[in-house]
């Protein structure tokens, strides 16, 4: 059975790389090789992982229709490879290789079976859209960035409050007072806004919700809005230490005073291939 | 300036009736009959607060392109007249006499200009969906009910723990033991299941949440799901109260052994007329 | 060595017998019989589960220095057996037969070992209290009931809003409107308070909480007071379905208008065993 | 009538003066001159804002059983006030200038009646206590605090996962993985520890809540302890941003590993008066 996906690379995570991830590289290498398929590696990973053998690219370089990007690692090594994935429009299968692995169906131990599978093409393909928060100072952009998790308002420094109004396209819903807020879309809706009391997205609901941290005023809850909306966040008055804007836990940019965050849905949307079994 | 409705039914919820509703009703008989309007009383609302001169009608006969119901009385009495009026096609305003006023959104004191308002066609539509419930019992459909705001699963005398099951279409999705479960609509997401944890739905989300109550098991979270999926609960195991199945709070079907209940949203939404200075 | 306790008494709960309690049963007097102790039956144990070859004793003839009352069964089983044995102030150790068991320490698998070591005196004894609600309507005592974990306030029928005031000592705190309040002991606070977003109270801390049920107004918290305080709850207004008072989920006592329960604790504590390597 | 209060000091925060403090303070000085009193300003109050023509004292010098502290501010400057306050065991009362007031009782509208109340003897005291912070390294002292609100565990620089034992006592209780631990007195549980979903404290309860923040573990809940208890708090593992301890939300200290916190309530408790119409 020749397999949809011809040409195959190999994504890893290399700022939290391990002897065990370079393991599962190369018996990825291995199984891969008896396969009627062009196998490559990411050019990063192919280094830091000394690949042998294997033809290199960059992820931007992808892009035809039987490109298939398999990643290992944790769900945040798929966080970095998801943002270019959805650029390029190639599908992405994790290895769980970390702590967390919502995203990365496959468990390692049955690496074989569950990759043999997929290029017999018995998975199913979900699609996970990524939000793009793009940060203005009076009324210049200064700033973007994406996120397939979420997209947190947090303090600069101390937890203290943060004064900030938001808006639902052009109106008006809300003046907060919290420790700060998190949106988040469905796949990151079972991460870092769950513990803060948000509640759980169903992955193919075309929505986000906004979970404020700490807030002041008690009655303050969860709202889930369409995905079709666009959110406004607007910083008020001073703040000693500025508030800023992180991305899935890790970019994260200086707010000044006056500056305002407008988060939406990316066009493009990750194509995460799962396994037929997974739960 | 001609109306868009030219012909207006009044209706009160006579079970929760009082003088200050009648004067209310005769107040807005007197404005309405000084416009280019055809005026009617739902027959009930007529009889029970002796509204003279004046025709009468069933809701369920009603269904022209200018035909608009005025509500008086609380969110409750407007539910009593949602299912009749999301069936006829015919919006529905609401004037507050109650204790809560999500929905009817005109004030007494505010009642000539903001009736005149939407009669001149200053005002917004919104549609609210609603969601039907339909109780099998070994496969065989036994009962079927409405709701504007929310149905739920419930013990059937003191609160205990209810073994089901919940489905999303034909898919499994968990084992709950609960003291039962609230699925709300938008519109209900900020009654009875907020109190219990819920999330906020925005009115033009098209989406449900299940909200468990009491969950045995301290990790269960509300779960929002897109409208278009149907919900299937599925009671497992003896319980010795049989659990139920209320409606807004009002209707009560009781769960015997193996029921089950399939919950999706009704094809008719209901059209909620609101002036336009609302918040 | 000889033991702490020279007479011990079985008790299970006939109301969820089965085949396996009476298995630990019989295995139970094996154990003991080969002990220098006096070994006792309570009574309707005996009757129900044919325990042959042992005298029998009613809980309330217990209250000697070397008295032990082992309870095979759940956690019910242990509430069933706590109100008297406080009462006679015999501590009591349970054999988890149920679902539930935090406070049923010994698994069965490990019986005679655990068994045989508390004989030794290799164990803790923590002191659990017990709540007290008194009703009164018209100022007039009507019924008086106990609880080791909790007392509940609930509606009589559908869950609803009931209307009540709190009072701590003779002092106003709050008017509610919820479906009802959770007064719950340290050992109630990991049971149906903590479902309804209560906080764990330390085992050994002399307080109780107030957690109200689905309340009406979103900034309703638990609230944790100290043990020497009583709890006054008086309902107001009239209801429909008159609400009731409820006991470790068990007893029920329904409480007209004006009726108002006192809620303290009761002086005499549970004396529970648990064997030293409990978590 | 004499006064229970024959010296009194005006204390008002410096670092959140306002023009309108200096009137409150004004006044206070006018209305107090026509007392028979002692009247004394805090030696940087009495410099910031120009009070002349009163002596100016340490409030470390002060300690006499007629003293009494006036505090002009919010709640902030209360907690400001409060550590020395503690220490050499003088009553403070708190006239409202800030945003947020549940500790400073008198209203600026209400000063003079109020004030002469206090004198009057129309007043209660209530105690509350503080909780210090000793910060170990290597078993070794480095730091030590204390607070009347709260104490918190968090994040160096950006809400991340930290890894953290906590012990009552010299007892292992669990294994934490949260954005931080909020340690609140029945003071402070009604301020941030709130907005973290912990209980409220009833004033004279002696005790402390453990609230967690943003938990990994979703069925972590807040624990409430016996007062006479004390909370260690170990770090785990590495932390790339070492995490911080905060008190009332100011004095930040930095956790290198292997670091550890112990809290426990302070000897000293604040005295707080109370005029007697309060709620």
């Amino acid at each position: 059975m020749s397999s949809r996906f011809s040409r195959i690379t190999l994504f890893a995570n290399t700022a939290h790389a391990s002897a065990s991830m370079e393991e599962t590289l190369l018996l990825l290498q291995k199984i891969l090789s008896a396969q009627n398929i062009t196998l490559l590696a990411e050019e990063t990973t192919a280094l830091y992982f000394s690949l042998k053998q294997v033809q290199t690219t960059k992820l931007t370089d992808l892009g035809g229709d039987d490109d298939l990007i398999i990643v290992v690692g944790g769900d945040g090594s798929l966080l970095n490879a998801a943002r270019t994935a959805a650029q390029v429009n190639v599908p992405v299968v994790g290895i769980n290789k970390g702590r967390l692995g919502f995203l990365t169906d496959i468990m390692p131990d049955k690496l074989e079976t569950k990759i043999t599978e997929v290029l017999a093409g018995k998975y199913i393909e979900e699609n996970r859209f990524l939000l793009e928060a793009i940060i203005y100072c009076d009324e210049q952009e200064i700033d973007r960035t994406e996120a397939l998790n979420d997209i947190v308002l947090m303090p600069g420094d101390i937890p203290h409050l943060i004064d900030f109004e938001i808006y639902i396209n052009a109106d008006f819903v809300c003046h907060q007072r919290a420790d700060g807020i998190i949106i988040a879309t469905p796949t990151g809706s079972t991460a870092y806004a769950l513990s803060g009391g948000g509640p759980i997205l169903h992955p193919n609901l075309d929505a986000f919700v906004l979970v404020p941290m700490f807030p002041h005023n008690l009655s303050s809850r969860p709202i889930v809005i369409d995905g079709t909306n666009s959110i406004k966040i607007l910083i008020k008055g001073h703040n000693e230490n500025p508030p800023r804007i992180s991305c899935n836990g890790q970019k994260r940019i200086t707010l000044q005073e006056g500056s305002s965050v407008v988060i939406k849905k990316k066009e493009q949307m990750l194509r995460l291939i799962k396994p037929l079994d997974y739960n």
